[in-house]
């Protein structure tokens, strides 16, 4: 088995994605998956599911395929997604909204737990899910109080570090940062970012290779 | 130079970033700027740096560092970003919402053209970045009539496959899909899949390799 540490982060991403189908899967009773279809219904190569796979040990049997339902397990157990984590959130914007309505956030075990807006006056309002809204000040105490593993930044750019700040005072180790600016963190904290226009660069990147020089309308 | 399509995502994803920190020097007039500080104001290492640049030529002088504005302006025409990319958006929820109102994708060089939602209810609706919201039926001729480069899907997962067989009517060659489920799609139209449940397992697997065994509080 390889060292966890040493596993591309591409990697860790992609078992994400084939535990999606793996539990597809599993709640239809289907035992057994082959490489090919997993890779078919992530969009990845075969060879890739089986790279991957192999950084963990012994996946299935050739020419037969893997047995779902222990695949799936291992992923999670691989991931840390076997137990439950708990998130706050900072930043009631349409976008923290978004995330709290999102529905693949609860079926892979992440419940969120506290919302929080930087701007007061919306303290009090009522989220779909049932949460209120409550004002940054009570991060610290009720970050803490309810012992939230995970933090999500949704706020303006100019407010992301104040939030990431009242995270860090509330003892949190992992944050995903949505704003647009890189936040600042002391060594006990990973703080992942994710800026959503570079799927899009992505894309055009690929579009370009496929059209070039070929009129695309 | 490698070809185009040899290139993996990872380093695509890379290139997109990189050039955000360098947009920043050339608007702050910092001519030069080596691989270790673009590393360190990315969160990558170094030698991922000079790796990722190395598919393309040669760029920089050792030692020294690279000309921020000719990387730039490279990079932008790799990625194919030198130019405008118009967008159509279906799904106004609230991260159609989000979106939308995104500075980090203006400030790339996408830009809006239309707006579209299922619910034929929310027609009419006046966005605040101007657009009025359509009904979806209106996808394509619209779509076709303002030569809408990319469109963005952020409907409900039983909504996508309609939404997306709307666009490649309207002849669009490249989606963004964040909706939670796959679309099936024509060979002629590439879609780009982002569940942002991905990115909480990377920092949850993460979390779990930096603590393992140890109390996280």
């Amino acid at each position: 088995m390889t060292k966890r540490s040493k596993i591309p982060s591409p990697t860790i991403e992609r078992l994400a994605l084939y535990s999606r189908p793996l539990q597809s899967f599993v709640e239809s009773d289907t035992p057994i998956v082959s490489s090919e279809k997993l890779a078919e219904l992530c969009g990845v190569n075969p060879a890739q599911v089986r790279k991957d796979l192999a950084y963990f040990g012994e996946f299935g049997v050739r020419g037969v395929g893997y047995d779902a339902q222990e695949l799936l397990r291992e992923i999670k157990r691989i991931l840390g997604t076997d137990r439950e984590w708990t998130i706050c959130i900072v930043g009631m914007g349409n976008l923290g909204m978004s995330l709290v309505e999102n529905d693949n956030f609860r079926k892979r075990g992440y419940r969120f737990v506290a919302a929080f807006d930087l701007d007061s006056r919306k303290a009090g309002r009522r989220l779909p899910c049932g949460l209120a809204i409550q004002p940054a000040c009570n991060i610290p105490e009720q970050v803490r109080g309810l012992g939230v593993d995970l933090g999500i930044i949704t706020t303006p750019s100019r407010e992301a570090q104040r939030a990431a700040e009242l995270l860090f005072k509330a003892n949190i180790k992992g944050i995903l940062n949505f704003s647009a600016t890189q936040v600042r963190a002391p060594e006990c904290c990973i703080i992942e970012n994710v800026d959503l226009s570079v799927k899009l660069e992505n894309l055009v990147y690929h579009l370009e290779t496929l059209y070039k020089g070929m009129p695309m309308k």
